[in-house]
């Protein structure tokens, strides 16, 4: 099986949208994309940090999902990141209402010794020196893929830059391309991204669904229109773990098997969002997913004769 | 040839982009309409109302388009309706600056006698009772397509709401759909519209494309993403233009051949953004379109093995 290196945060999460409110509940990035990922046949490790009040149950789970988390690193006497967050009637906005380090502020990340040598490598959402120290624990790794957030832009924005340039990939939504490209069409947005390093460019439109860009190539993968939206938190970590899930398991980053792996993430993001917090995603079949691949081919594909 | 009937304004329009600022030219639902109707074999006569001011020339232009005039009324003593708006950087926003209806305030649609048999009826965007006067002057139409706006909504709901309920398909932006139904989620809305008459629905949504829905099922068409979105003006009746008249042209009315109807009303809707009002509309060849439809299928195609 090939070998998935996971980055990101694992955390509390206290969620509120239009349909209810959760208690403290399981989250953060390496989270949603480990579970996502592990759709796949693929060996998965995260690496992360949580503290000592991180219930067993919740490492358990991930174990159940196939999940490696020897590099996900216990801090007893710390507590785990914490976020809490707000959702309105468009749900492409929030209020982050908390957001605690904790463990996060001073994290270290170590990847385990038989994972050095992973195919692809997910860095998820976290900072981007964080991202880059893990980058400099793999030997060979042929595929990088970073997710990030406006958050880093506006911190550390030269430290994401210097990440950036390393990678193969990033995933980054449409406020957060404008950002950090300066530009407001999505398009020359995505050209100046690929000018900073990443040879692939994907850009997350929420229910709008997600362009990948290469070179002078585009391609568009919608998000399933769903009747109930219930809860995003998590979607777009569930992309990237469907994505990189994908192309982890298949080994081809050619742009035509990345329009796959885009079609991919769309449909597990398409579950993430139909419940509270990883609720769905833990609970997923793969009829379940083959059904809804073919609900998107069905959504998106003509012929003309 | 297959008739269709198009009903809308013929106006002259002030617009101001992030790009620029034009004088009064040629505007209006049924104008764009036609245009674009134009690109396929079909015979498009014009139903609307111009003042004494509407010069020769675009008159001319329009029958240099194939499309017949004879149910245009010109109010020798009248004024044109003029419109007048402002765009932001987002495009999907626009300000109302001018609305002057002038001769479209006593509008009484009159049908040519030799189109009342056509096969499709296109209803631009006008109060639904005009729409609702050329409804009733035709014979045995197989398709009738409508077009309308918040506008009506706001001021002529229960009109507007009879119309809807003469009608096959409805086409509409996502805004207005939430208005019209009362739900937010663009699925549910659907199926609520559904239930006010028309058996096909389509919801514009701008930048990020169109959703054509059907009994229970659904089909997404992208919008082209573009490096400079120069002046929306008219692309959602572009859209309709290319949508009623590939449906008047092949004159196949099922969900398959609609979602190709879809397919071309974005392909259309994709080049009168590229300039001012319908300048890029009036120099668009066959060849044009063809290369256009081959970079839809490239954003949008996939094979999974």
């Amino acid at each position: 099986m090939s070998k998935l290196v996971i980055v990101g945060t694992v955390a509390f999460d206290t969620i509120e949208t239009p349909f209810g409110k959760t208690d403290k509940i399981l989250g953060g990035a390496a989270t949603y994309i480990g579970i996502s990922a592990s759709n796949f046949e693929v060996d998965g490790a995260i690496v992360s940090v949580v503290g000592g009040d991180f219930p067993e149950e919740n490492i358990d789970l991930l174990k159940d999902k196939g999940i490696n988390v020897e590099g996900l690193e216990i801090v007893k006497d710390g507590k785990t990141f914490f976020w809490s967050g707000k959702y309105h009637n468009d749900m492409n906005v929030r209020d982050t209402l908390t957001t605690d380090l904790n463990v996060l502020a001073d994290f270290n990340p170590v990847v385990p010794q038989v994972y050095s040598d992973a195919e692809v490598v997910m860095l998820g959402n976290l900072h981007p020196m964080v991202q880059m120290g893990v980058i400099e624990q793999m030997q060979n790794p042929k595929l990088i893929v970073l997710d990030t957030m406006n958050f880093w832009m506006d911190s550390a924005l030269a430290d994401l830059k210097s990440t950036i340039a390393k990678v193969d990939v990033i995933t980054i939504n449409d406020e957060e391309a404008r950002q950090l490209s300066g530009e407001y069409s999505l398009v020359t947005a995505a050209k100046k991204i690929m000018e900073m390093g990443p040879a692939f460019v994907v850009i997350k439109k929420g229910e709008h669904g997600a362009l990948l860009f290469h070179k002078d190539e585009m391609f568009y993968a919608p998000a399933l229109p769903l009747a109930e939206v219930f809860d995003p938190t998590g979607a777009g970590d569930t992309f990237a773990g469907g994505f990189s899930g994908y192309l982890a398991k298949t080994g081809d980053f050619s742009f035509e098997n990345m329009k796959i792996a885009v079609i991919y993430g769309s449909v597990l993001a398409s579950f993430c969002v139909e419940k509270f917090g990883t609720e769905r995603m833990v609970n997923l079949s793969k009829k379940d997913v083959q059904q809804r691949l073919e609900q998107f081919k069905k959504l998106t594909q003509f012929k003309i004769h």
